[in-house]
Order: structure tokens, then sequence, then C-alpha cells
């Protein structure tokens, strides 16, 4: 019989000062790895997680024959702070837990992911930085903030600095689970699932196209109508959640930006223009909230960048995998990436 | 010193029987008038409100020299039953008050207007049925239910029934409203400002486009950041209705459709194909939940007419007056329908 390897590994990172000015006290950072270090150290991959999303929702990108082909690199799978899993509000203890988690920037996760790749794997250089959404986020941030350590980079579904279009959904969510008294600040006992439900509706029409509605494609997942997967997808995914884990997160995708650091002290301009990784910039073409626009301003000051929007109608889910056209197009970019 | 005109006339429908079942008692339909009916009452337009909208807010397309020149028309603006002018939860005596107001459709709405034309105007066609969003789609049932007396229809930045994507939307707005426990189902004393608020917030990621954000637009509306304009104009807008309004509204809104009625039974093309109006089509070009997509199907299915998508940045509010450019494109294209 044989022994299930152990899901996830965890970097006890002690005491981590953030960009806020609390410390994290004993944070860790929960991580998996897929494939083996080479002799060089020249395979490493890292490809963070995406919002509330854990190591294992990544794996579709991940496979033998797929560009990410763990016989011959090795991805690492961090799983952002707040995520549930990392520290997070949910499993901090008193007296920074719940609502007194501090604020995570996507540079503090960064910064601690690069601490997990030096520290315990003795790894200075990466072949590829990749993730979608808050995944993307975290990429572009290695590209920026090392610059000569990044070779390439593939932002799927995200951007290097949060819209102000962005940043106003994400004020919708927030607002819609904050409106149930239940929640009480964050010091709430019981989950409050009446905003945890309201936020997952909300969260519905942004998540997928106006053409992934009118074409109905959510009878391709298994739901029998719009109230069917509304309750069934949505609400079920959110009632999973922790919701000051949920806020947590938001809060850290809101403030996402690569020149939001004492390198660059807020020139975006300057820190997209830094990044010397040959870069794939994917954007969903369909995407409601990290619409293919950002993207192109951004791909316009990079040096060696390229965009190419995923077509799809899954909207932002585009890069998440449901889409069995769009991961193959990823997948095809990402070796052509790989191989140059 | 002059007396100012009264503001709105008021039609007492007496007893009408909704599309529901119920009984809307002592129904009061809310109109303004716009110039003189001609002799031959062959001058008349009708131009219902909007969402949340009232008489007062459809002048930015009326006026001396514009297409909707009051020298030239009779132009009426009926008030939609649920926004707090006409019959409404607000204003409607026990049993049928506040939660218990009962569900209203387009339809009714529009069987309503044409009674108060007929009856006390005695107006049998209409040179133009216009709107913007629930407006368009009163306009759109209007050219469908009357197909031999309406000449010409305007549909601004709305639908002939409502999308799967476009009621999501809505079911985001109304979860984050009655996630307030405050709303009490309805029936509260003092209004749910928390989910008034968040409903605001969700409103406001929808109801412009993400380069209006972008291009930091709420500037040119006299707000100084994100902020201050989701409070200053989104959490003003909202605190100042009534809940159970807008909550009848969204459901009007949800369930219209042309063909949901006893004349086309739920066959959505033969409701568009039976339209005779000459009809011009104008989504706002980045609109997000009315997209240019839905109106594609619908004009592709109507005998005359065209669609003219309205180049803005201002997502749905294209078609709301704030963008004077647009409302120069519009009154153009007015001009042109009504000379034909």
């Amino acid at each position: 019989m044989s022994v299930p390897a152990p899901d996830h590994d965890v970097f006890a990172a002690g005491d981590v000062v953030l960009q806020c000015g609390l410390t994290l006290r004993d944070a860790k950072l929960a991580y998996k790895c897929h494939g083996t270090l080479n002799r060089e150290r020249s395979n490493a991959i890292v490809f963070p997680t995406r919002y509330s999303g854990r190591h294992g929702d990544n794996e579709y990108l991940i496979g033998e024959g797929m560009a990410l082909d763990p016989k011959k690199y090795f991805i690492i799978v961090p799983n952002l702070l707040g995520n549930g899993v990392s520290s997070s509000p949910s499993n901090t203890p008193p007296p920074f837990d719940r609502a007194r988690f501090p604020n995570v920037t996507i540079h503090d996760n960064v910064m601690l992911q690069r601490r997990l790749l030096v520290e315990k794997f003795g790894v200075d250089r990466l072949a590829l930085a990749i993730g979608w959404s808050m995944g993307a986020q975290q990429a572009y941030h290695w590209a920026a903030l090392f610059p000569d350590r990044v070779e390439r980079l593939a932002a799927i579904g995200g951007s290097a600095r949060t819209s102000h279009h962005n940043f106003v959904f994400l004020e919708g969510v927030k607002a819609a689970l904050t409106a149930d008294a239940a929640w009480n600040g964050g010091w709430y006992e019981k989950p409050p699932t009446v905003g945890l439900r309201a936020m997952a509706r909300v969260w519905a029409g942004w998540g997928l196209s106006q053409a992934f509605y009118r074409q109905e494609l959510y009878k391709t997942m298994g739901y029998a109508s719009v109230e069917d997967f509304l309750v069934g997808w949505w609400e079920g995914l959110f009632l999973q959640r922790d919701a000051n884990n949920l806020l947590a997160l938001i809060w850290t995708w809101q403030h996402g930006d690569i020149s939001a650091n004492g390198t660059y002290n807020g020139d975006f301009g300057k820190a997209l223009g830094a990044i010397e990784a040959k870069a794939l910039v994917m954007p969903g073409s369909t995407d409601l909230y990290f619409p293919p626009e950002d993207n192109e301003y951004e791909v316009a000051r990079m040096k060696h960048a390229t965009l190419r929007p995923i077509p799809s109608i899954w909207g932002h889910y585009a890069g998440g995998g449901r889409d069995k056209e769009a991961v193959k197009f990823m997948d095809d970019r990402l070796k052509e990436l790989l191989a140059s």
C-alpha cells in the first residue's frame, strides 16, 4: 500500500514585518511542490494561488506533457496569505486573529515567497513566474521586484496594478458581505451566511461574461438554471470560506501595485519598464474586471512583453481552468514562452 | 410673480388587474407633458422613465431645437409603477403596501400608459415610443404590443427581453440590499441604510465602464476620488430612495420580456418580428448590463431596425444624459428617425 504524499508543506518564516508596519508573528507560508529541482537550480517556477484559491486549484496547468511539466520543472505553488492555508485571519492566534489580522500586500507575499525559495531550496533565479488573477498580480510583482532573477513572466487574467474599476467592483462584493449584521465587524462566532451568499450573488455577474450567460454555459457545468447555478455553484463556493479571510484577500487585491514599495515609490511606469522578464500577458478576452485594456497599457510599457488575450466567453474564468479550449490555448502559449 | 406650473399630473386609473393576478387598487399613473397635442393627434411621443427615475429625469433629451421639441411634439413622460411617484410600495395604502405591493410587469405599465393616452388624450397612435434603460424596455413593449399604432421606436441602453446576465447583475444588487437585517423582509420602519449603501456600491461598478474609472471621469462630475464618488454620488442617490420601491422595480426589470403575454406566449422571435415601427436601437458601446450584443440579436429579428451604438465610455450611463457628446449623438440620430 502506498502512503499518500502530504498535501502540502509549510515554511515557518518566523516574525515578518509587513509593509503596513505590523508584524505577522510566526508567519506560515503553505506551499506545494511539483517535480524536482535540478542540479543547476535553473528549473524553478513559482505559481502562486488566486483569490481564495488553494494550492490544489492550480493543477489544471500542471502535468506531464504540458508546458508546466513536473518532469522538467520544479514548480512551487505558494498559498496567498489570508487564503486559510497560509497565515490567515482564520488561523492566526490572538491578538492578531480575525478582524485584527494585519493588512497584507502582494509585496509582502512575494517577499515571503522569495525567502521560501532562497532559504529552503537555495533557488535564486526563476525560469518562470506565473499566475492567474491574484496569482498574476504576484507573478507581476516577482518580475518587477527581482528583474534580474525572473527570466519569464506569464500573467493570466491579472494586472500589475489594480485598476480603479476593479477596486470598485471589489467594494461592491465587500459591501454585500459586510451588510450582514452577523458579520459584526469581523467578530462573528457563526459565519455571516446571508452576507456570504449576497457576496456570491454579486460575484456571479462579474466572474463570467454576458455571453457565458447568454449561451447558458452553466448548463455544461451541471446546473439546470441560472438560480441553480447561483445557489449551487456561487453560494456553495463562498459558504465554504471564512468571511475575514475573504475580506483580507480583497484588501490585498485592492492594493496590488508593483510600484507601491521603496524601489519604485509609486512610479508605475518605471516599475513596468524595469521588468526584464520575457513576458506573456494573457487576459481573458471577455474578462469584466481584469479587461484586456488594462494589460494593453502595461504591455506597451514593458520591454519584452506580448499580449495574447485568451479567446473565451468564460469572462474572468477563461484563465481558471474550466474552459478546456482556453487551457489548451494557454498551455500552447506557455510552451512557446518556455522554449524561448 | 409667475405661478410655477404643476410638476406633474396624475391619471387615476381605478382598479387595475395585473398580469400576476392581483389588483392594483386605485392605481395612479403620474406623468408630465411637454408641448401640445396637434389637431390630428399625430404628434404624440411617449417617453417613460428609467429605473428609479422620475419624470424630470428625462428632460435631457427634450427641448427646443432638439429632436424631441415641445414646439413640434406632444411628449408624455409616464412614471414607472414603483418609482415612488406613480403607485408604489411606498405610497400604496394597506393591505397592498410595502412588501405586499404586487409584482408589476413592463406589460402592466404599458397597458396603463396606453389607457392614459387613449382615455385622457384620445391619442391612439404614437409618432415615437422612446426610452432609456427600463424606459427602453417600455418603448419596446409599446412597439410589440401595438405594432400598428407605433410609428417609430427608439430604444436607448435597453432590451426587449432582460438577458440572463442582466438578471444575475440585478440578483447581486438585490442581495446586497436585502443582506441588511434592517430591511426585515420589507417591513422596516427606518430605511435599511446599510443595505442601500451596499446596493449603491455594487451598482457603482456596473453602471459605468472600466474606461470611465480608468480615465477618472468622476472628477468631471465634481468628485475628488473614487471613494468620494462612491459615497457622494452612489450612496447619496440610493439613500434617497425607498428600499421596497427599488426592489419592486428590480422585479419589473428582471421580468421584462415583450413576449411574456397572451399575444406572443413567450415566442420572443415572433414578438420582435411583429414590430412594425421604424426602430433605432442605441446601446451604450461600453454598457456592462445592456451590452450591444443583446441588441444585435434583436435588431437582426426586427423588420425595420437599425443598430447605432453610442460611442461613449460612460457605460450604461452613455444614454442617461451626463455625457454631453452622447446626448448630441442621440439627438442627431433621433432627428434622422423623426424626419423619416
